[in-house]
């Protein structure tokens, strides 16, 4: 059977987050409702990231399976015609090797998170960003968040529910830079635990408040507590920005 | 009587335009409004610029006067207070000389434009770009947008409602860049006449198209017959992004 790799962009707003629940949209059953309209098969789509509720994404990749062989182009224009008015669009379509798993094989996941310290709320970026009403010491941040970097055990920074195996983790990039009253952090590495990167942004809000220095970072990293996790960032400035497979020249870039 | 200047942001998409109109809502008329709720006065507010439905505005700039000197701040919170749920917001309120005017005393605008170059339809910058099916030769298109720059007559890219006295403006700025699928233009100058940045970006992007050369463009000016324009590209694209007064100096940054 022809496997189909997908890269999508969604708004999470209104969605109960990637993966189908029993009640509520998410984004899987948005795209497999889509795949079934247009050809009325009904594989399972599975994705690279299992974003929560509200979470967004410019770059989800997922895969599924189809009985037929389409044109790639033809399968992408005719699951965005099906996701209609749903905000879900498939920004690239490829049929990829059977053994290509979207989850399994990706080397390099991207995430973004988003910070507007302004005393106004959101207007263009409403949902879209963490709205914090007072200013942010974004350097104390981007210096505290390279506590983050490297390979710990991520138990402190990790969802009473999440299933991984193993809590430890290697980070490899945590930037943080101002753009106007915009804070943007730029996270990436090979897999997270689940709610890893709001966990870590909202311990570094308290750096950034001046409530935290970079040390109580590393102490929280070291109890291995999930109590000592500072509040968890909500799920609206969140972005699933990139994934990347095999070498960097495999990378996929839309 | 006290006189406030007001910057504001605004998602043009619900809005009839800035401008108070028999019916639907303005953002001139939920500023109005809101101001009303907030202290029972019913100033006009005159803006920097008239954008039409659908436009943007990142800090369109306002002006009124009140009977009441208020501490700038409140004004700004009890405005935005009473804006919600519209998307509408004050991101900073000041007290300024009586002899400052919103539209008379500014002395540059800048506009952008925003084109996403993409088969799939727009997700996350749904009603916030022009939406094009192909790419674009933005290079091309970069170019050809310096014939518009420097003083000329622009009757061939005016509204035919355009209530400006004189057709003749100076151009500072008008750049064109590419950051993946979106093209970004930027134009700058002490004022516009109606529709002009819509009518110029829209000719630009038959340059892009390729079905016209920068010549194209010098020839639609020197035509100065609104029937030498191209198509006017949609409000969805557009932001009024920043108004500036008096010497650089005294430029309002947000």
């Amino acid at each position: 059977m022809p496997r189909y790799r997908i890269t999508v962009e969604y708004d999470g707003t209104p969605f109960v987050g990637w993966q189908r629940q029993a009640d509520g949209m998410s984004v899987q059953g948005a795209l497999e409702n889509a795949i079934h309209a247009f050809c009325g098969e009904q594989p399972g789509v599975r994705g690279a990231g299992r974003t929560d509720a509200g979470v967004h994404a410019r770059g989800q990749v997922a895969h599924f399976d189809l009985e037929k062989a389409w044109e790639a182009g033809r399968v992408r224009d005719a699951v965005n015609f099906h996701l209609k008015p749903r905000p879900v669009g498939v920004i690239d379509c490829a049929q990829v090797p059977t053994d290509f798993d979207a989850r399994f094989s990706a080397t390099k996941r991207h995430y973004e998170y988003r910070i507007l310290t302004r005393r106004t709320p959101p207007v263009l970026e409403r949902d879209r960003v963490w709205w914090v009403v007072h200013d942010l010491d974004a350097d104390a941040m981007a210096a505290a968040a390279q506590e983050f970097v490297g390979n710990h055990d991520f138990s402190t920074f990790r969802a009473a529910q999440c299933q991984a195996r193993s809590p430890v983790k290697t980070l490899d990039i945590f930037s943080v830079a101002r753009f106007g009253s915009l804070i943007v952090c730029r996270v990436t590495a090979r897999s997270f635990l689940h709610n890893q990167v709001r966990s870590m942004v909202g311990s570094l809000k308290l750096v950034g408040d001046g409530k935290w220095i970079a040390a109580d970072i590393g102490a929280a990293l070291r109890a291995r507590d999930r109590a000592a996790c500072g509040p968890v960032a909500p799920a609206s400035g969140l972005y699933l920005d990139r994934v990347d497979y095999g070498s960097a020249t495999e990378t996929i870039v839309v």
